[in-house]
């Protein structure tokens, strides 16, 4: 599951997820809330799916916005399926 | 903002909330989450409602089962219009 | 794990534990802190132990007061080995 | 309260903080926590403290690390006195 993947096989496979785009390495997700309250919210709820995968995104949060970008630190920071798994579950989170 | 409200004037102001109810001194409600992650990230989004008014509810939780119970204490645990302007933010957070 | 333990084994094991006490067949620990916001962010933490064991608690809070209850649904609300692994778990939160 | 700060008030100002620094117009503090459960529990205490203030930072995670970083975009991104006011009451919450 921590193979690198491909760009052409990232790129196909960030079109079943919303709004995830790849960059600087990272599979990255934008997000803005309504308050800091709703995002820091969401960050909780995001933290346990985080746990339960065992994979740990960056998360950057200012007020209402959230950026969580995510990659496999045990290949030398490429992305893999591993990431794709937790964006689908934050995905699910934001839903 | 703080005196006891009359059982005729608690009944009227619940007609305006969502699903609370008026039980033992206490306007409550019962929430019923999917799964515990849920019900967890609500009551960190109702938190900070409670801090910034200042006005803390009884917070019971089950895994996905919720429920939250609010009088005030400064007048003997009747309910007040203290009680109603929490439980209309905490409908705020769940909608 | 999830056999039902005699009274005598609960008394024997609540004295590896910090200040949990057997009471209502359940297991059962009353913290108090200085704030709210510190008792939330106690349960926060505390969530991603119950998570990881897949073990709820029963959970009450009241402004800085936090009471934690555990018992064992599955076998008909008596308290097993499950139960002490939580209420271990919690105590190396709040340490 | 939300005056800019001279490069050497805020140096001073550093003084009384732990461990704080001023770097590329922030004041900034890095946490490294044991487990990702406690920095997030850790930055769920500290968003509390930016509601009181309503002043809010960077903040930036990435498993059991924490960067906040802090200044007013009021007055352009500079340092003011609520910059020092809100990483004071960070440090209280990780004393």
């Amino acid at each position: 599951m921590s193979n690198p993947l491909s760009e052409h096989e990232i790129e196909s496979k960030l079109t079943d997820l919303n709004d995830w785009r790849f960059e600087q390495n990272f599979i990255r997700k934008s997000f803005r809330f309504t308050t800091f309250r709703d995002a820091m919210s969401f960050l909780v709820r995001v933290s346990f799916e985080a746990e339960q995968l065992d994979h740990h995104p960056e998360i950057f949060n200012c007020y209402n916005q959230v950026e969580i970008s995510i990659n496999t630190h045990d290949v030398g920071g490429k992305v893999t399926e591993k990431d794709f798994a937790l964006a689908s579950a934050i995905d699910a989170c934001s839903s």
